[in-house]
């Protein structure tokens, strides 16, 4: 064991990996002389066919064996079929040790509960919101779970970290050589962002989609020469669950106030100026802040060069008043955005790689000024959790929480003061998601707090009439209100590593108790 | 020595590296677990700028040293400015041994000759029309020049077999993080297709441009995380020179000709269906035959499923005449191309990957159905010569002529039956460009001949009024007229490789005498 530069202790080897732990959030580059993980050299002549008539047909093709690893992409979120219909057919045909390399899991795939009790499982790489997260953090996967980012998993795919042996990726449009697109068609879901590094790396690539369109399929998220194999299926998911519709701006007064606030301290600290940039996340009280944000951009006539969704209807229609020059997408969740996306050219859809890889040569969370972010805890050194909760079950992904949060100049969190009898603001997290030198300011309706390490800000801030206090006091007045949490108890196995975007490790999360 | 299957002498090694012969067409599938090249990993943390503030400076940051491989791209065509701007200083700096990895040079480039004959550049990895070309066959390079197809340079560099150093990327519009296109400013040329594999691969990406903008540049042809650095320059070329302007159709009547008769073929052999497909050439006959094809194509209802360019405006017309449904674009030539790629989401642009690479999962010239190319002479074994004259020396490069040919189903060659008194169809071409078996038909005004390899063709046109001979007979016809024409002689020393575009060695150049 060795304290990590976030102060935590990292074991030197979990599950047969070796650990590097976390030195900071730019302090591990690339080994000289580092390369990236070669994929292998493909041929397919003119007249060889890509589409097959099953799933069946593929995994007669690409002939998987125990231990291999399959990834996935969650664009189709708690509407997804194609996780579980792949998962099944992995079941039939006998195959253990498989190692999950989607980007997300959500609820609706609870059936792969099973799978992890009966060793089909014993790997996750990926976000395991919910019942899976709850399952690995009973003990009940033989393996670790691995959390990373979405620039963290795209740097795990090009170093070879992950060794994809087939990757899935769910097309709402596609034609029979494999170019694709989320766009069009029943399960549409906009842009097709994550399953870009997939299609580059993994030896087999296959499409699965619902929208065959005669070749060749326009325009191209994912092109053909990545692609070998093309299997149509009855539906890729739910369309009523892979939107979630338009989203909803908080209606609460206490929330509402979080979102005025982080507004006003945008534009105090003097980021509010012409061309400058934002990221609007799609909670609730997110999405205030951006409407709220947009209100006072029209207000001044200060206007955007860039924003980055979480694609939603209150950021359209920023961008529709002509307050953002472009918008860059690698994720919408309402019909208003995917609409944009098709018709307008200053909305323009991005991969993971663009948008938050650490090791490439400059991602676009690099280039933000400001970003809103959320948290389920957040501790005195400003290190915040999104992972486990309270409890210690690891029941949300990481998303493009370090990545945002260290990319951009000001990572502001906007959380309620508590939930329920659970104060937001505790002496130290249970998980560390993102390390406190890289969040720079606290909104709750309670208080502000800003990072000490930012005296540019406070500085800014000063003379403010903005609730600003040290955290130490703002968590104070909180517990005053809430008491102090009860700490959960945890065995000593360790059932999931938090990566940080660089591959180091910045926590691990233990087994809980019951 | 040991003949290929195309059946020339190829030598075990030339200037130090060991060949492999040429065996077929795909006969020389990626050896099994052969892996691709593998770039370094880099990391660019917030704040690190890439905007240089001109070329000095990005030597300095660059360091390159003697023997470094240099790539350009050639979509300034003869207006490019950026090769001499760039060679100038790297003579000025005493390097030498150059490697050239450039897709094209252009007589503009004349003045590399200097550095040719003086050692600053040894060896040339691309096409070299006219002086550069014609200096190489004087025996004036240390090295000998590699010619490849536009899908062989990406399968040179995806493999490694080009390892770039730095590849400078002339850039109508980009941004001060690198995202850029060539679809806007006074330089615009439309796709950006070939520098896209070099700006993955090399050590150093390096965007010059002459139209900053502010970021992020929308459209993205070649993003920011792959650049590393980006220097204004005054201008990248002369407009005038690179676009050619409205493509002229042939107004010759052996040409138009020529011409009819190939469009007349396309019909005849049964490829003129509903959701064809075809290439375009941009020369004066095919440029005539595209404009008889869409004709043929609006009489008798038929729309095409995608064309491929070169575009010029004939291409453009049929598009927008509801005759195509995709245009793919790789390379444009004149303004009105520009414009519609700009504003026609039907007109799409992609990279040489994606077009021509044999080994990637399937390149778009795979799901061609007709093809006009063109060629300088052509043997009795269909083989085909687009690099050298009869006189042999190099003055050509092959562009896509190996890729399209035998990815297409049917390479149509359109040719006047001679050029003076130099006859197109000869016993054996001076080199091999494209060999005979992908080689299906030959039109020119004296007569078509038919690849014997294609009965189903021979079959097709039974009883065709067209004038189908063999190619023996459509030989002699055309020599009756022009006469056998001169051998040239040569020294024994190599001075150029013929590459086929799966990395084997199809012909040598030897050194011309004089």
């Amino acid at each position: 064991m060795a304290l990590n530069a976030a102060g935590r202790d990292i074991p030197k080897e979990v599950d047969g990996r070796r650990l590097k732990p976390f030195a900071g959030a730019f302090a591990t580059p690339p080994e000289k002389g580092r390369r990236m993980h070669a994929p292998e050299k493909p041929m397919v002549p003119p007249g060889q066919k890509k589409l097959l008539s099953s799933l069946d047909e593929v995994f007669n093709r690409i002939g998987l064996a125990d231990g291999a690893t399959l990834s996935f992409h969650h664009h189709l979120r708690d509407g997804d079929f194609v996780v579980n219909m792949v998962m099944e057919r992995i079941e039939k045909m006998g195959l253990k040790e498989i190692r999950m390399a989607h980007t997300a899991l959500f609820p609706t795939h609870e059936p792969l509960v099973k799978l992890i009790e009966k060793g089909v499982i014993t790997h996750t790489e990926g976000s395991v919101n919910g019942p899976i997260g709850q399952a690995i953090s009973m003990g009940k996967m033989k393996g670790v779970a691995t959390l990373r980012s979405h620039g963290g998993r795209v740097r795990a795919i090009q170093d070879g970290d992950i060794e994809i042996d087939a990757a899935f990726i769910a097309a709402p449009t596609a034609d029979d050589y494999g170019n694709c697109n989320g766009l069009y068609g029943p399960s549409a879901f906009g842009p097709m962002s994550y399953p870009r590094i997939d299609a580059k790396h993994a030896k087999y690539s296959v499409v699965l989609t619902d929208n065959l369109v005669p070749y060749p399929s326009v325009p191209i998220s994912i092109p053909q020469h990545q692609i070998d194999y093309v299997v149509p299926v009855e539906r890729l998911g739910d369309p009523e669950r892979i939107m979630t519709g338009t989203m909803r701006i908080t209606s609460s007064p206490t929330r509402l106030k979080i979102a005025r606030y982080a507004a006003q301290i945008v534009k105090e600290t003097g980021y509010l100026r012409n061309g400058f940039s934002f990221q609007a996340g799609a909670g609730g009280i997110s999405l205030a802040a951006t409407k709220f944000l947009g209100e006072m951009m029209k207000k001044e006539d200060i206007h955007a060069s860039f924003a980055n969704g979480g694609t939603t209807k209150p950021l359209i229609d920023i961008l529709n008043a002509g307050l953002i020059d472009v918008l860059v997408d690698g994720q919408t969740f309402d019909l208003v955005g995917i609409d944009s996306l098709r018709n307008n050219p200053k909305h323009v859809e991005i991969g993971a790689d663009f948008y938050a890889n650490i090791h490439n040569k400059g991602c676009n969370v690099n280039t933000l000024d400001v970003a809103f972010l959320g948290a389920t805890e957040i501790d005195t050194d400003f290190n915040v959790n999104v992972n486990t909760h309270s409890d210690g079950v690891l029941l949300h992904g990481i998303g493009g929480h370090q990545d945002v949060a260290s990319g951009t100049k000001m990572a502001m969190m906007l959380v309620p003061s508590r939930r329920g009898r659970v104060p937001i603001i505790v002496d130290r997290v249970q998980t560390i998601t993102t390390p406190g030198e890289v969040v720079d300011v606290v909104v709750t309706e309670k208080g502000i707090a800003i990072n000490p390490r930012r005296d540019d800000l406070l500085e800014a801030l000063h003379g403010s009439s903005l609730p600003i206090m040290t955290i130490e006091e703002l968590k104070d007045r909180i517990q005053r209100e809430t008491g102090r949490p009860k700490e959960p108890e945890f065995e000593d196995r360790i059932v999931g590593l938090i990566e940080y975007r660089d591959g180091t490790i910045l926590d691990v999360i233990r087994q809980v108790k019951v």
